[in-house]
């Protein structure tokens, strides 16, 4: 493929990807193309649940919204070869590629989700006036990982083309359910990179100026999202109070006890109690109540101390009130530390890139959460090296805003990296 | 007109009105029907704003939905001719008859308001087998108010028949929102009742058995129906918590304290925060937050203690999270106690009824909370006598019941017992 | 013995007992004065650990403190033959009559503790002025219960002077600890009462007029005391506060939730935290937290609905903080409805006395707590008749304030009137 | 005066001070021979409320015990020409020696205070093996402020000695209760460095290593230490509970949303309830409360942040139960950033000094809170420098630890380099 070509396919693709956005676990008309690209330029498949752990799978949309969901990717261009593999919403793929000489398995990580936000539709915003922007209200590619779809297919293309020269194996892994933190560990858990020796995934912006490149990002807070409900037994208040297990009153005391969680001397933390709902009437003793809840810890063990004192102070609240609780882990990420050498690698790939101006080898600057920490915590626990690397672009409004735009120039300089990056790896 | 007719009018005026059930502040059909009739009796009629108060209606719905319900009351057979006088859902009527001869005045309240359920419609229901059911869903006569309006009709029709024989004024009070305690206190608030001697509130059903009577029920419970906003500000709670002002948590420390107001010696209490509903998203600080509140007393001034309370915990609550708050009480009832010597009175009449087998002068009987008791203390502050009296009859499944239903038998001799009190009181 | 030798030792004793009071469990020289008394009298002695379960003694104090006390008990004039029995703290007294007669066994029951209160030497308090006030500072017989132990001896003089003239088994029970409603569990359950048909508790004062009766009280509400301990971990507040697990802030959330516990819609209830104590110092995350509390209920299941409550929360606030906790119940009390017959046969007895101006047979009258109440139900189970009954008396100042003093004169009645009862249910 | 000499006077002055340890606004007569000192070394003096703005004492011991130590120190062999001058408790010191030729005012800080700790007595302990270990019970100089009077008194001597050779002004601040953190802030609002060029204050020890120095630690944690105080009503929790005003649950909640303080985003904060203390007795509604609390942050601003919380929370507890509070700052600190320039002077004397193995020009190690920070601040905002060195030491237990020593070795070089400072920043 020529670049010119290549260019042109990768805006074609990340247009249409941004056109018809799918939020995470919903995920099957982009998995259906993506997965018949794969199919068609060689790769070996392994789709939905032979890459996914069902257990462990986060924050789920249930059975109707997902074949809702089904429906309308059908009637929105789903490649109908592929889509009945990703009906129930298990949109997870992984395209190998065996070169079938010896040499490394090198695995990148792209996600595919995009987020509840309703797309602007203002002139100024790029994708209205092209109009690629948003076909459906409420559903926004708004981080960009329309972007990365794009470019995990440009690199399947180059690896395709170039297959002759590259030895080892390449594995490209499509996640579902990036944003809440939800998708990835399910992957890790059906083994996805066991064997891999070289991780590296990427993300688009972040506030990396245009034409920058970050080998490796460290910054990431370790994070666990949590619902819980309480389920307790209503009462007539005027009538029998004392008949009534208050769930409200539990769920009171939770959140206010769980901001209480003391602070920890190795680290930052964060606890939020984001939502609290209960009762069904001004003179019931409330029988339910929901919490949404995230913490947030500089590290993965400062999180989980977060996490343990969360699941403390809900389980006594509900002692309190002799309520039955559940507690839901919805998202989860680590914190990460990436390796030298990895980052080492890609940034002397970003170096002799023409277009990059700068590379920054490692940064520490907070850039909330991200799952593909699940990734690179396997990778080297397993003895391989991993790293998180960020492509620079120009941003037309922050992540997760209606006005959010990457510049499309910067779609073909990071396929090019991650490309090198392979030759690198198997050159050394 | 003759009894046999008035029996048969009365069923039919109650069947209507079943059919056609309005909730509190919407009466809109109901109340242009009323003042039809009342109108061509010959009572002189005061509507709307001129019998309530603005200022102390409680709980009255938004404008979009009074608006949407005059609609469907034009729709659905409300008179042409009075409906505009309540298409602001002011909808309280009183019509007086002034003998022209002197004497006292002597008032009676019905309520025509109805629920929110959703009335069964199952074979064994007898209004469904008869078809006069509710004509629509989620709203029902599930009280009784349907039969308190024709039972004041009715008592309209015989005074009108009768009016030679009568002496001073009689007033009939149709007063919107009694469910939830909302719409008395408004129209005691316009002076209605500022003349009056005699004052009488009755009620179908309690629990009463058929053909039994109670002269005086003194044993409602002073309530407080109170709806709290906190308005504190959002910020990002991994990003800057210090910035959020948390309304949930100025919410949860509020319920929590609520229910530790300290029991009262001289009377039993109830306290309930039935709903918490607070915050948008599990990662921003909650600048949201609403309660729904009910406090009872024994008695007013023991309910007046814990609704204070409730203040200054709500009051202290916000001050703790420096965020704003809201109190708006939705709705009030008094406690009461009837006046042995009408009570005496509507006993003698009860006793001398062919239908009545057995009556009971007072009853302490808790019989949850009324707002007719801003109408009796107002009457018994002006040296005036007030009672409330409950006709017994049949009921196929109790109050507010999907299935509830009385006896029609109970209808004409409920009218007949009121219309002989005022030929004693006239005598008297 | 001559009745005006009587009165003469009736108020000999009482003022020995004012003079040297003591508190709960600790009434070490008063028992052995009580024991010898009877002893000379021929009554049959059971003593200490004999008529007390050691595992149902509640609120005793430490080792320490008896061991200290029983020195000043035989240097305040303690009798040398008895003390010994009493010397660990159990300080219980039955003493039998048997005329070996066929006949009811009756029971009376006398409590011997003083209050932990500071008498008043002002010239105005008769005690004071007259010599036999407290000789030690701190503890004085400010609820007459030096009273009750010299009407119990006033009562074994008059049955072993009449003898002859009874039948059955009179059994005098002199118990210890009644302030805290410590002490009755603990004889009940050593079997004191299971043999006895009638049983007689009475009191003086209580706000019953002087010459005034009460054959029967009921007003008494159930009571439980709890003494509840938080054991957590202490760490360095600035250094390491995730280390330490929070028994200050257990106790707060207990305090709080304890106050929330719904009302109960068959009757009042009271619940207080009278007392919390927790930590150390300003730097330190508190490992240890106590609080005081007292919950109340106009029956014994309505309070005993209330400690359940307070159990869950303390367990469930322990849980949230992951310390450890214990609850001991150092005082409780039955809530008791006292027999008709036997109190009609008092009434009839008082009726009877020349002094007596005014009897009531059976009153509501709230009167706190009384753990005669645990006497009264076993009694009542076992089929026999109990009840509790007031000898009305002239206050110099309310029960529990250091210028409580009763009329003397009543002491002597109060004797007559109980001996009486029992020739009363002799002839029955 | 020789080295030998000085080094002898150096070790028996500190171990004069540390047999008579004085807690801080208690060093009378710690005071009175620091000034006796002084005064003949021809310091200029200026004691007490001079140099002290009573205003701003915070955590000042009563008048009893103030005047009961006053009587201690006489019998102890104060000073007696100027122990009158410290009888109220205002012991600060400043001794001022002008050159009366042209340079710099630098000021030298030294803190008098001791702890309450009990000291040990074991063989093991120098002190005690040396006799000169704490006259009394529960105090002991267990941080070294002993040592540092000693090297302060050490300078004085320097300095007078050497008087000829140096130029401007010599400050020499002797301050009282730098535990926790209440003298300081009263000498600098008494003007005492308004007008100083240069200030240098010190410790030793703190874990830098024997004949180790650190030119400037910035590693202090702003601190606030309140005092909180709640008073309501009390009532009888049975008989009268709605009366009370519960200050023990207006404490619970505040101790509850005080741990709830938002984290900051922008740096570390600790916030602790040490002590609650609340009630009287189990069957009374509580009327007095108290809290010790103790706020941290990174910097100056961020504690104030926090504690700006606590006053809010504080406030609305109060109002939520209607009682009324007082918090009262019973100890406060700064953070700093230490004067480079300064810094790099003292390092240079340092690494000069013949015992100095190892220096560090600046550390940021967390060094818990010190009221020096008030001076260092004013100093910096006139446009002086400012700085806080350590001093070495082989310490024999941890600071605060009843077996607390330093090596005496480190006393000597200490005062050599501070005089040193003084030559070079004449030099400069």
């Amino acid at each position: 493929m020529r670049t010119q070509n290549l260019s042109e396919k990768l805006i074609q693709w990340r247009r249409d990807f941004h056109s018809y956005p799918e939020t995470g676990f919903l995920e099957m008309r982009t998995a259906s193309k993506v997965a018949a690209i794969l199919g068609q330029l060689g790769f070996k498949l392994q789709l939905g649940k032979e890459v996914m752990s069902e257990h462990h799978c986060m924050g789920k949309p249930n059975g109707n919204m997902t074949k809702k969901h089904y429906h309308w990717a059908i009637e929105n261009g789903a490649n109908k070869e592929y889509i009945q593999n990703f009906a129930d919403g298990y949109t997870g793929i992984v395209g190998t590629l065996d070169t079938q000489k010896e040499g490394p398995t090198i695995a990148f990580r792209f996600d595919m989700d995009a987020l509840d936000i309703n797309e602007s539709t203002i002139e100024e915003h790029y994708p209205a006036r092209e109009g690629f922007n948003s076909s459906i209200s409420d559903k926004m590619h708004a981080c960009g990982h329309d972007a990365h779809t794009s470019i995990g297919l440009g690199l399947a293309s180059l690896v395709a083309s170039n297959k002759e020269k590259l030895s080892g194996k390449i594995k490209l892994i499509f996640q579902p359910a990036e944003e809440g933190t939800r998708g990835a560990k399910s992957m890790v858990k059906a083994d996805v990179v066991s064997d891999v020796d070289y991780f590296i995934a990427s993300h688009i912006g972040t506030g990396v100026p245009h034409n920058h490149f970050v080998a490796a990002n460290n910054g990431f807070l370790a994070t666990s999202k949590m619902d819980i409900e309480f389920n307790g037994v209503a009462s007539h208040a005027g009538g029998n109070p004392e008949e009534g297990k208050n769930a409200l009153l539990a769920a009171a005391n939770a959140s206010l006890n769980i901001y209480a969680i003391p602070r920890h001397s190795e680290g930052a933390t964060r606890i939020n109690v984001g939502e609290l709902h209960a009762g069904s009437g001004r003179n019931i003793i409330a029988d339910k109540a929901y919490l949404k809840i995230e913490s947030r810890g500089e590290d993965s063990s400062i999180n989980e101390y977060v996490k343990k004192q969360v699941e403390s102070i809900v389980s006594g609240a509900a002692a309190m009130y002799q309520v039955d609780y559940h507690i839901e882990t919805v998202g989860e990420a680590l914190s990460c530390e990436c390796s030298n050498d990895l980052a080492a690698v890609l940034n002397a790939c970003a170096q002799d890139h023409p277009t990059i101006e700068q590379t920054c080898l490692a940064s520490d600057a907070s850039a909330g959460s991200e799952d593909a920490t699940y990734f690179i915590d396997a990778v080297q626990k397993k003895g391989g090296l991993a790293t998180y690397c960020v492509f620079g672009t120009e941003l037309a409004a922050g992540h997760h805003n209606e006005l959010f735009d990457i510049n499309e120039d910067t779609l073909l300089p990071s396929v090019e990296i991650l490309y090198a990056s392979i030759m690198r790896l198997n050159a050394s």
